[in-house]
């Protein structure tokens, strides 16, 4: 085929953050860019899914080789909606970010910005997550957007196996020094919640925590590599059937 | 140590769907039950957090061996307000159930039950999520709470390894066959919206579609097992880790 590959992106922090802005700028030169975004914030919204009421899109720019498109759904919701209604054929490659925070470890489970790279990979498409460890709205996103893109152009030219999907995080350091392939970091968030209280006089609970690294010295792990200056590269998988305890289970049960 | 085990019970359907409600009066015979549920329904929620805004919880019942809270957050968001600021000890079981509707396949990833059940398992509680392949309010849960009750007795004997979590899936049939051990199905949804238009005359988009099984014929698949009249059982990892793929992965990229 002779046209230009079809990248699709998306993100959790909504389309006009700018991390998704920087992003789309790196990765023009690589094919016929799409972005198809939230209209506004959906952090932490995992791969949720919109059933109970229905979800619209608009056009926000079209210009040559980049359409910007906004949804009023969660990410998993905007990947669905392009790739079922909206795009003229599959896309290539879908890149989702770049997240303005860390998506390391267990946080791949709550992360809409990994949500939405599942999603693609359930379409067979080939997907990466992107995100920095910086969550502040004018984060530096040149060295994330330089892997992202050299990433991007791997990805490509190579695809991925069926069913897996790849989560890319980036410190927020100037000379970030490559690549590192890991797993995922065991570990938990602990002490998760700040009590305050409503104009009500009522206890209300805000978000918070900080995570515990179950494995720290593990130099084969996401958290480790961000530590030494790399960017972490775990690739993931959308069967989480634990085969190895299959058997074993079968003879608890019985039958 | 002499205490009743402490089993924690939540879902994604609310508080007061039939499925929790049958569920809990079918394991208070196992030991001291809370259940901390959203005060509404949450389904497709999969491991959405709420971190823009707090959250609250509500008592609802407390009597001999048996307490009831509503939750304004996400079913994942129950688990972690229970565990942090709640219950006065670790949780021995997590049960998240009994869904109004099927998740297997891929709907693990989708499913506020199932996101209950994997945050569950992140605080290394034994967690199991239970779905009724019925999605209709008045839906019959005898045989899926008897086999919820093995499940869970099982279980609170044996653990389970830490990482693991079980995702059972009982068929709407009246002598379902026992529980089979089976992987995830593989395979997508397909034509996932309905188009309609809203009052302003503007089109939007309903999630609907169906599942496209790529795989029908595997005898060791959960879609399969349902079919047959068996309850399927997938043992689930939170570690989503594509091992096989690292060396390749850190090929391509060098270095």
């Amino acid at each position: 085929m002779n046209e230009r590959p079809l990248i699709l992106i998306t993100n959790d922090d909504g389309v006009w953050a700018k991390g998704i802005n920087e992003l789309t700028d790196a990765l023009k030169g690589l094919g016929e860019v799409v972005v198809f975004a939230p209209d506004g914030p959906r952090s932490g919204m995992s791969s949720a899914i919109t059933s109970a009421i229905p979800i619209k899109y608009a056009l926000l720019k079209k210009e040559d080789g980049l359409t910007v498109y906004s949804c009023t759904g969660t990410p998993v919701d905007c990947v669905k909606l392009a790739i079922n209604e909206v795009l003229h054929r599959e896309p290539d490659l879908l890149v989702s970010g770049i997240n303005h925070g860390t998506n390391v470890a267990i946080c791949v489970n709550y992360s809409g910005t990994m949500g939405a790279a599942i999603e693609g990979c359930i379409f067979n498409v080939p997907s990466i997550g992107v995100s920095l460890t910086d969550h502040s709205a004018d984060a530096d996103f040149s060295e994330s957007c330089r892997l992202a893109y050299e990433l991007s152009e791997i990805v490509l030219k190579n695809s991925l196996p069926p069913g897996t999907y790849l989560n890319l995080n980036v410190p927020n350091i100037p000379n970030v020094k490559g690549m590192k392939v890991c797993h995922q970091a065991d570990g938990r968030w602990v002490n998760e919640y700040m009590c305050s209280t409503n104009a009500s006089g009522e206890p209300v609970y805000w978000l918070t925590g900080s995570f515990e690294n179950a494995d720290p010295g593990n130099q084969k792990n996401d958290t480790w590599a961000l530590d030494e200056g790399y960017a972490s590269l775990v690739p993931c998988k959308i069967d989480v059937t634990d085969y190895n305890y299959m058997d074993q289970l079968q003879s608890l049960i019985g039958k």
